[in-house]
């Protein structure tokens, strides 16, 4: 089997694809990531682990896959006081329908949605769902930084991946360092803790208005963000994606 | 301050409230719960929850809490085929963005949503995260199992809630016994368990066309049920969303 | 046959209860009853109405009815200047749809709203005509103020059921003591009339902005409202519905 | 003052009107009305109502009216299986919604819908009491064959207006002879009657799948129908709308 | 064949005539005009140009047309600022996919959209090819000024169509002298122009806020407008649209 | 000035940048091309026009140019026959007012969006209408093939752009030789021709179900296609896009 992009493909080939590979769609975001990293970041970052992962499954003749081209708009509207370019919910909702809903019509029964946006996390989830109850299809979502191939140690255990952190800035000083605007400047901690990031109590989802304004768009200082260990992180999220995707092609082409 | 019921309460009674207190609202369903639980399973218990952790409050003369009726219909599509009453994703987004939007007119400026049923997870993400972005308010989601005060030892570790297996059951034998059907009958594992249970990979989320069906609508075996142990997790669950509480009433309190 | 909660049976059991009954469901609302009654009345009386019908039904062994939980929330946008929760018309008529649909995919063929809130009754009306158009279903629809015994003498001529007034003080003293501030206040006459409550000429509906402020949110003086005749008119309106139950039973039962 | 049409002023003409004038708006339907009536009959009668109305209005030196086109398609879904040319309800709500907030625009304060179709009664009244919620008007509505100026006795008791029955084939031998196929057939009574005529409990509504296609597509027999009277119903109802747009003048005229 | 009104037709003669003969729907508009004609100029231009189209096929025995009323509101906004009675696009977008889906459900195959204003063209080309998508249909549409005969000779090249200018002034005065205001006012052109009908590059659509406003509503100067070249174009653009149909007829006619 | 990429700056540069500066959106598709052409033409060929066209504007230090990363998807519902990867009219729609609306936010206030799609143009045309009415901005669309510097002769008067035919495929030969099968297979020309392309009247739009599968998803041959006349074509359309930002920029900076 291969790995190819749907955008290269003639329409035959695309068909031919569907009998028995997977259609893989990135969505990512435009969004401000501070006063260092690019607008694209979250889009950028999800396609260079895809793009590592199915290098990776290449290599290892693991199951066909289909590239859709990244979704670069996601569901941003906390950021759009910073020129976040921002579909809404229903929006953004209604573009994954139409592409899976193409998708099947196509003749695919197996598709991934691949994330690269925390606000996009939930939209695709309640579109998956959707898909799988009213068509014959098996279907996966992720977020890119949730699979991990567990070997890294590269991480940082005080620091989820955050937003324009010490995590995406050292993924971005690996994939992209010409368009890490550097030194990175220092951040203080801001007090108290923005709380949808630190919730005062455990289990409770808390949403404050205005909370991103007031903590100033990030989530962790970054100014010891680290290429090598960003590259070492991007190792073990795309090594991640590729094992998940060969358990989805396992546990999606059993016969049921 | 004080707890009370939204439907008893004068207008004048309520605006009232609102200008210090909390309105809480919970969400449940109307869904299949295998052959021995009834279909309003998940809103017996979310209000059952709530009814004791506002108990606790009162006790402790905790923040002022004024609790709206629970709907009693959440979002069910994939028990549809069992006789489930459910309403779509858009619809219950609609009836959340309604009840919101009704509240910051009466003048509450703090709200949480304690829900139920796990299919309205996501819906209720997206409706506190679009409510706290369109009005001046702070508002915290959760589901009623996430919660715990930490004090049970009566869990079963290899249960996470699940739906009409063991831990719901033992909660109903605890909440409503009359509305058990006992014995509870034993129930096989399925083989492969369910995609939406047991994913191929760590942080993928699958969802495959007609899996609730095939699988018989339960997740794991109810036979061991235990009254005892049921009551104990309810009180955990309560005093967990009572303390929730007062820790959202402190942090949304506090002048930004 | 018999009656029954939705809420208490196992799916199955709804199902079996579908192939030959009658689904009824009540709806309500929550709004401002002026300075002496309830937010919920209108779901309280509902509530009460159906209760008592459906027991009249046991004792007779009237055709078999599934009760599902009444909707507490209803159509209230011009009650919304005092602490009303209102669904938009889209919301309240989109969950009716969805009520709806998911009754008729679990096999019932005959199906009532029973209603207890004016500002509705034009949503129940066009959600039961779409439903009976896109589906193979009997399906009726009425407000519980309508229906009559005939047997009554308790209702006063000068006094339509309105809002807040005579009639539903005098209900609520009945079923709901507790819940009615007495002593009740007089109310003098507002000069001009509410627009919507006495209309220009006959025939016609005239709607105007700010009406309902205006006139301090209740259409008549409850002073005199009676807890006895308030019993008299909900035995009535009881018995009217259960009479009404039978007949549809009869008219949807006949082979077509 | 003056009745004009605003199809043929200009638009300094219409702006000038609305400051003190009305805005009247008639809404028809293309349906089938049986085998001797024409598509347009609701649209005819409405606009046949209403030229009258104003006419009188004109020789009585009444309040400024301008007429809007007439719009000539409604809700008529329960005739498609018999060539209707139908509006879905949300479509209908949407245009009456954008006619009147384009009428707001354009300083109009005092509106009416007079509607020729009973198929659009609630949604003419759900956008009415919409637009009244959300503009500073006062806003009418009224179907013509409710209003009477009390002076006919042409009517027949036994008779509502009904559908393609006595009453609207003899308005249309008044108004629209030549669109009349006659000799009109005789129509024997269907049994059981149809259910949406005569529900089977005083103040139930009950729709039935397929009930016009079983009833034939009208409510009574016409052969009797008769043009002198028809006339003379014509003239009460026209004088009924006259007094109706009178009284609504000055009920909305009024300073509040 | 033969031309009729479907509003006066029995809905059996609207089921035979869909057989084999086409339905025409003219669409028109309520905006302003300039100073000197009509809210209803589009609306009425359109009727006037298919009613001689009409008659001229009824002398030519061409195919059998349908004509359904006018729609007389149209897609305005640009024209809110001066009176207009706009259909937003979403709604003239429902309306026109209601319409058609009527007609097919009536049995007709051929179907044609003739428009009078040319805020309508995206929307009803957009609706016409979601028709031809969802049904086994051949639909045509077009605006009535872009069809010409080829004869007349009449028209000024440098005056395309525009808006109140030359052009429409002229083909009122043929139509409808009584309703054009004289003398018609100069108008001075404008500087710049605006960016709608002069845009800075050939091939440029450019919208800029404001600038109906700017111009003052018209594009043109009508001062010379001429009743009898308004006539030959009227002739023109008539004969245009009969031969238009007669070509749509058979080249929809032919088996595929 | 300058031109850059969005997904490359910082947000407080995309800020900065739309204080004078235009906003670029491309616009393309995903849908079948022939055998010998890839899914993604669309969108390559606009991507190629827009950035030779920024290129020729940097070396002329023309005005400031924020270029958005192009939408992959657009609206391709009559190819998805054949593998389109197709999004709805409103999805799109939403999409692009979404996108407009956002960059307004962020201080936008002259926008360009260039199409590479046919099937995109009412949407578009609609979108920036709608666009410049809500907000105070100049809006300028265009599809990249209307837009020509005049230069060329490289084309051929017989073919207008087409749908892979002898114009995509010269410039995708230029473009993306290795993207093109080769030898591009002859086609010989269907009879009738397809409606969309030839309507049977000038000026008469005619939409047949089922027309593009009939005639094989291209409109005419392709076998001579030309790297070298390509090339010069998309110089032309470049250099025509680069002067028309030119020209918008001078219109629409002028003061008002």
């Amino acid at each position: 089997m291969s790995q190819s992009r749907l955008t290269e493909l003639t329409w035959r080939e695309v068909r031919r694809a569907g009998e028995e590979g997977i259609a893989l769609l990135p969505i990512g975001s435009q969004e401000q990531h501070a006063s260092h990293l690019p607008m694209g970041t979250d889009t950028l970052l999800v396609e260079e682990v895809v793009d590592r992962a199915l290098d990776m499954l290449a290599r290892e003749a693991g199951p066909g896959v289909v590239r859709l081209p990244a979704l670069p708009f996601g569901h941003s509207p906390h950021h759009l006081f910073a020129a976040a370019v921002s579909l809404s919910a229903a929006t953004l909702g209604a573009v994954l329908d139409d592409i899976l809903d193409s998708l099947v019509t196509s003749g695919y029964r197996r598709i991934m949605v691949v994330n690269g946006h925390g606000g996009n996390d939930e939209i695709m989830r309640l579109a998956v769902k959707r898909f799988a109850l009213r068509s014959p299809v098996t279907v996966a979502a992720c977020s890119y930084w949730t699979l991990t191939a567990g070997e890294e140690g590269a991480g940082r255990p005080d620091v989820t991946p955050g937003h324009a952190g010490w995590f995406e800035t050292s993924l971005m000083l690996a994939a992209h360092p010409d368009l890490v605007r550097t030194p990175v400047p220092a951040r203080a901690p801001v007090e108290p803790p923005p709380l949808f990031d630190a919730p005062p109590y455990p289990g409770l989802t808390v949403e404050r208005h205005g909370e991103w304004e007031r903590v100033g768009g990030s989530t962790d200082d970054a100014a010891d963000a680290d290429a090598t260990r960003g590259d070492r992180l991007l190792e073990d999220r795309a090594r991640g994606l590729a094992r998940a995707i060969q358990a989805f092609d396992a546990a999606s082409r059993s016969p049921r």
